[in-house]
C-alpha cells in the first residue's frame, strides 16, 4: 500500500477509477483475510493508563481514618469536604467556596448530568423554578437543547430519553458558533440548555476560546431562568503537551456576569484514575448545588466516601494530579501522533477527508466526503476494525451529511493503532473511489 | 426512677395525677441537667458492626484480577456475573438464572428504587408499557401507591418527589392487611404499586407470612399491567437468632403465579458490610431487568466493579454471608433486648404503649396513646435524646393518630441505649400524665 498522499481527481477517467478501485479492493480483501479484531470505538483508557493508578488498589484500614467522619457509615450526601476541595480545584473552583459550590458523587459524571436534566425537566432544579416539561407540551417535546456538533452521544441520549428536542449547532474550532447560539436562544424561550465539552471537545478536540467562554457565561442573560449551560469538562487536564491551549474559567466569567446559578460544571476522574471506579463531581453556585442536593437526597443517602478518600489519598492536590496526568500524556501522545501521521501521509492535499489534530482528549474527528461515513464504518467493520457508529456524534444518530467519523485510539496498543489506521485509510479511499465511480 | 410497670388509671384523681406529674417532671429536669446527647434516629450500623468488615479496607492489586474483565475500566452495566450470583442468592434467585434476573449497582438500593419508580412513572418500565404519568392527570397526582404503615420514610419521599399519591394500608403483624390491599387494587387501576419490607419490616419488625407472600405474588393479576410489587428486602439476613421467622420466596410464588415481571426485589449490603460503601442490587424477571437496564444505560456506563469484586472476595457465598451476619446479630441482640426490657419493665400491663418485639432488623415500633407521639419526641429532644421525627413512618409525615414512634437502637453503645430508654420511658409517662390531666 502506497503511503503517498492519495488524490482523486474530479475529472479522473473511468479507467483510472477502475484501476484504483481494483487495487484498493484487493488491499481491503487482504485486510479481511488477516482476521483482525481492532476496536477504535470508545474513549477508553488503555491497560497501561489504568496501571498508572494501581496504587488505588492497595490499601490498609489506616488509609480510611478520618478524624470527624466514619467513612464506612451512611451520610455526607454531597461528598467529603476534602474531596470537594480537590475536585473543585480541577474545575477551577476556589478552595474557600468549594464546600458550598461543589458536589462530589459516585463513579460517574454522566449520572450527575442525567440527574440534573431529570430534575430540571420534571421538577424544576431550583425551588421556585418551573419544571421544563410544564413549558413544553404534555410530552415535553417542545423543550429544546442546543447540541454543538459533532458531539458526545451520551449527552444526546439523555435528551432523547427525556423527549427533549435537540438542535445541532456548528462548532468553529474555538467552540460553538456563538452568533448562531445567541440568535437561537433569543428567539426561543423553550431552549433550556446547551451541552458543552469545552476542552478537547468530544470528538473534534477543539478548546473553547476565551471569547467563547465569556459569551457562554453571558448566555443566561438572554435565556429563560431555567436555562443551563451544561459544562462537561471531561478532559480538563488531558493535554498531550504543556503547550496545549488552556481553557478560561467559566466560573470566573459567570461570577462577573452574575450568571453562576445557571452554569453547571461536570467532571470525573474516569480518565485520570479508573474509568469504571473513579469519582464524578459537579460545581455551580451555592444555590444551584443546594437545589441539586435537595432533589438528590430522595435518591441516595450519600455516595461512596471510601472511594472518595482513596482518590484524595492518591491524587492529593491539583499539582500532583497534573503530574499524574503527564504520565497519561506520555502514553496517549504517540497514539494520536500515529493517527495524525496516517491521515497526513494519505490524505494531505487530497479532498478525501478533513480531520482534527487535537492536543489532548480522547478523539480525532474525521469528515469523509459527504455521504460516506456509514459506508466507511461498514467497510472497516468488514475488515475487523470497529469504529463508533457513523452518526453517533449527532443528535438521534443523524449526521445530515453522513460524513463524520469519531476515531478513538486510546485503548489499543500503538501497533494496533497503526494497523487500524492502515485499514481505515484504505476504507476511506475505497469508499471515495466507489462513490466517484457512481457519479 | 421506679422500674415497676407504670399504671395510669382512667379514674385517677387529679391529686394523684399531679403527684405523678411532679415526680416525672422532676426526673425529666434531671435528665435535661445531665446534658445528654444520644441518638436513636436512624438505622445506622454501629462502629463495632462496621469493624466486622474492615477486611474490605485492606487490599492488594491481586485482589482485583479477573480473567475476562478489566475491573478498572468502563463497562459491565448490570454488574459482574459473580456479583449477580452472590447477591441473587441473598434474594433467593437461583445461580442459573441470576445472570438475566439480577442487576447489581452502586452503593445504594435506594437509588435503584428511585430509578425504578422514575422510569415507571415517566417512561414506562417495559417498552410497550404505558408511563404511569400518562394515566394520571398532567401532574401525575392521580397515580397512587399503597404504603403499608408504619413504614420507611425514604420510600415515601420517592413517591412524594414524583407527585405519586400514597395510600396507607394497615399492617397485621404478618404483613399488610391483604383483604384491604386486594380490595383497593381491584377498585382503582391508578394504584401502580405497593411498597413492602417483607422481613423485619421497618419499623414494626414483622415478617410477612407465607400466606401474605403468596397473596402479594398474585396481586398483579388484579392490577394494571404496569403495577409493581416493590419488595425491599433490606433485612433479609438480619435476624438476631436462628429462631427468627423465615420469609417465603416471592420469586418462587411469582413464578408459579406467572407474575414475576411485576415483582421487583431490592437489597443491599449496607447493613452487612459498610452502610456508605456497600453494594445495592435488584432482581425480577429477565424482561423487567432487561427493561431497567435499557433505561439505566442512559444514566451510567456501569457501577463500580472494584467494589463489587471486594464484596465477592469478602462475602464469598450465602453460607459465609450468613456466618458474617451472625456476628452482627451478636452485637445487635443485646441492644434490642435492652429496649425490650425497658419497655417491658415500665409498660407491661399498662395501656401507655404498644410496641413490637422484633427478632431482627433495625427498629422497634412504639405506639403511644393517640395524640402523644410528637409530644414524646419533643420531650426526649429536650432531654438530649434524638428520636426519628414523629410522623416519619407515615406518608407525608402524617400519622393520623399521632402515636407511632420508631426507635433505632443500633448505633449507640449498649450503655447509651439503656440511658436513652430511661429518658424515653419517662417522656412517655410524662406526656401521658399531662394528657390525662387535661382530660
Amino acid at each position: 500500500m502506497s503511503s503517498a498522499p492519495f488524490k482523486l481527481d474530479a475529472n479522473a477517467s473511468s479507467e483510472s477509477l477502475n484501476s484504483a478501485y481494483e487495487q484498493l479492493h484487493a488491499q481491503h480483501q487482504k485486510f479481511i483475510a488477516d482476521g483482525l479484531s481492532l476496536d477504535l470505538t470508545r474513549g477508553k483508557p488503555s491497560t497501561k493508563q489504568l496501571d498508572l493508578s494501581n496504587a488505588l488498589l492497595a490499601s490498609t484500614p489506616e488509609d480510611f481514618l478520618d478524624s470527624t467522619i466514619d467513612l464506612r457509615n451512611y451520610g455526607v450526601l454531597d461528598g467529603l469536604p476534602k474531596a470537594k476541595q480537590l475536585f473543585g480545584t480541577l474545575l477551577g473552583v476556589d478552595e474557600e467556596t468549594a464546600e458550598q459550590r461543589v458536589f462530589v458523587g459516585g463513579n460517574s459524571s454522566l449520572s450527575l448530568m442525567h440527574y440534573t436534566l431529570w430534575f430540571a425537566h420534571h421538577l424544576g432544579l431550583h425551588a421556585k423554578q418551573q419544571a421544563w416539561r410544564k413549558e413544553g407540551d404534555e410530552s415535553g417535546e417542545h423543550i429544546k437543547m442546543l447540541c454543538p456538533c459533532p458531539g458526545y452521544d451520551r449527552h444526546f441520549s439523555v435528551c432523547e430519553q427525556l423527549g427533549v428536542e435537540m438542535i445541532p449547532v456548528p462548532l468553529t474550532g474555538a467552540g460553538p458558533d456563538m452568533d448562531i447560539v445567541e440568535a437561537l436562544i433569543k428567539a426561543d424561550p423553550n431552549i433550556k440548555g446547551i451541552w458543552c465539552v469545552p476542552r478537547f471537545s468530544n470528538p473534534t478536540g477543539e478548546v473553547y476560546s476565551a471569547a467563547t467562554v465569556a459569551r457562554l457565561a453571558e448566555l443566561p442573560k438572554h435565556a429563560s431562568k431555567n436555562f443551563y449551560v451544561l459544562w462537561d469538562n471531561a478532559y480538563s487536564l488531558h493535554a498531550f503537551t504543556d503547550q496545549a491551549p488552556s481553557l478560561a474559567s467559566i466560573e470566573h466569567a459567570a461570577e462577573a456576569a452574575g450568571t453562576l446559578d445557571q452554569i453547571i460544571q461536570f467532571g470525573s476522574t474516569s480518565k485520570m484514575t479508573f474509568a469504571g471506579a473513579g469519582i464524578g463531581y459537579m460545581a455551580s453556585s451555592e444555590q444551584t448545588i443546594a437545589a441539586f442536593r435537595k432533589h438528590f437526597a430522595m435518591a441516595s443517602i450519600g455516595s461512596d466516601k471510601l472511594n472518595q478518600q482513596r482518590h484524595i489519598n492518591f491524587l492529593s492536590d491539583l499539582a500532583s494530579t497534573k503530574d499524574h496526568m503527564a504520565l497519561h500524556a506520555e502514553i496517549m501522545a504517540p497514539k494520536f501522533e500515529a493517527v495524525a501521521k496516517a491521515l497526513h501521509d494519505h490524505f494531505d492535499d487530497s479532498d478525501l477527508g478533513v480531520w482534527s489534530n487535537p492536543q489532548g482528549g480522547y478523539f480525532v474527528s474525521f469528515d469523509t466526503r459527504p455521504g460516506l461515513a456509514k459506508k466507511v464504518v461498514a467497510l472497516a467493520a468488514e475488515a475487523g476494525v470497529k469504529l463508533t457508529p457513523a452518526g453517533a456524534t449527532f443528535p438521534n444518530g443523524n449526521d445530515p451529511e453522513d460524513k463524520n467519523i469519531r476515531l478513538a485510539p486510546s485503548f489499543p496498543e500503538i501497533g494496533e493503532v497503526n494497523k487500524a489506521m492502515q485499514v481505515f485509510v484504505n476504507c476511506v479511499k475505497l469508499a471515495s473511489v466507489e462513490q466517484a465511480m457512481q457519479q
